[in-house]
């Protein structure tokens, strides 16, 4: 477990080393112009669990260990009980390998695909709502300031969206500091390489707050109560279903974070209104 | 085939009249007061083809038979060759079976799964490419003006988008005019909608343009290519991928379409620039 004087600054940052996560594109403005602009890009890496292919994921292509582990416990193929032996990652074969001591039974998850929302084609292995029917989040309690804090720190923080646009983030954060800032064209690969991550660190998931850019679907509220995590924060919206699933489970929920603004759709009675509504009236 | 004078307005527009395609939720906003705003629904719906089970998309609920249609025919587990007999809806089971004269191969289909980008679990049965080898399209030219005009109709079109906010659109258009326009929680759904309602009208895709409120990705480049449409239009932005099929299979791919802007990605020479230049710049 980490100690809090290591929360309190980024541990990961969005990937602006690499030069292979985004291409020089040739286009044509509405002026006519011919125009250089930084595209992400889009690869295929297959994930494997021990000798059997798993999926295929579109994804910007950095941290395939963590999004290989990340899926595979999200998809509650990785199970407590499972140990994993070794992750390797093969770049010129695009795929990963995830092994574990013991066969894994993610054979039955095969028996029934669910199609899932945000986006038509996505389809998770096994009931969607498995291992859900009688989880309950520990409480926690934050304050209103950290949501400000949090949005304005990772808005500002240098990444291949402000560079190049046209990709999700997703943000582990400790109070009013995020920690890991993961970024892929798959909103859920962003939240898939967070879980990746907390599973090979074994970090502590309830004292912690995750941020996507994505919508708050059933799926996003999904993932983030089976990785244990109380509080999901996002700039964009929010349905019917997330809203339900996430008071269901104890699951503070914020939408539409932008400025000063915000909405709770779950969990109200666990935020601290430590900004005062006039000094929050006056930021509008 | 549809005439032209018949390609002049809407022949269907988002579903406004249903009641429960949003709810109404309540939530606390940034200044601790209760709000009520309505909510996007989000229900499971499983397609059958015959008597199997392909896979539970979540959507909001509307034209089930289109989605259906529509998914299967994107995925390529309907051929072209294969006769319909029946799409049957069942509303309390959530369930729509679409009917073939002869059984389908799309068990082949269920060998290999490909995870897409737009989101981690996006998983399309086959190889993504299938279909797409030889593949051109028959060049349209388009002009320049028409881009603007059908953007300011689908932004000024009632929707529940304008409603309610976290959903994707899908606009189906004829010169600068908006045929169909199909919302989803999936921006893929929207799309198979759209296919699902072409392959049922048996409408001619040559000379149609897509419009889309998501990004585009390798994904929705390639059904829209399959679709047999030439023109895809986006207000969001793109992939390294996404671009490069589209180039290769001559496809118009337009992105960051907002007031008078747009970039060009692919077939600028396809674009007639029929708004001149400081007209558009005196729009900016």
């Amino acid at each position: 477990m980490k100690q809090e004087k290591e929360l309190n600054t980024y541990i990961i940052t969005p990937n602006l080393v690499r030069n292979d996560l985004t291409r020089s594109i040739a286009g044509v403005d509405h002026l006519g112009k011919e125009v250089k602009l930084p595209v992400i890009e889009e690869k295929p890496l297959t994930i494997f669990l021990n000798d059997q292919e798993i999926v295929t994921a579109m994804t910007i292509g950095d941290y395939p260990e963590y999004l290989a582990l990340g899926f595979l416990k999200n998809q509650r193929m990785l199970l407590e009980s499972d140990i994993v032996t070794g992750v390797d990652f093969e770049l010129d074969l695009n795929t990963v390998v995830v092994r574990t001591e013991n066969k894994t039974n993610f054979e039955n998850k095969l028996k029934k695909k669910t199609q899932t929302s945000g986006c038509a084609v996505g389809t998770v292995f096994g009931d969607m709502m498995e291992g859900m029917e009688n989880l309950v989040l520990d409480p926690l309690v934050i304050k209103a300031s950290n949501l400000y804090t949090l949005s304005k720190k990772i808005n500002q923080t240098p990444s291949l969206y402000l560079n190049a646009g046209a990709i999700h983030g997703t943000v582990l954060c400790y109070k009013d500091n995020p920690l890991v800032y993961m970024e892929d064209v798959g909103r859920h690969n962003a939240v898939d390489k967070i879980a990746g991550w907390i599973f090979k660190t074994d970090t502590d998931p309830k004292d912690k707050i995750l941020y996507t850019t994505g919508r708050l679907t059933s799926e996003m509220v999904i993932k983030t109560a089976l990785m244990g995590i109380p509080v999901l924060i996002s700039r964009s919206g929010f349905t019917a279903w997330g809203v339900e699933i996430a008071t269901q489970v104890g699951m503070t929920l914020i939408g539409r974070l932008r400025g000063k603004r915000f909405i709770c759709l779950s969990g109200h009675d666990r935020l601290e209104w430590d900004v005062s509504l006039t000094e929050t009236e006056n930021f509008l």
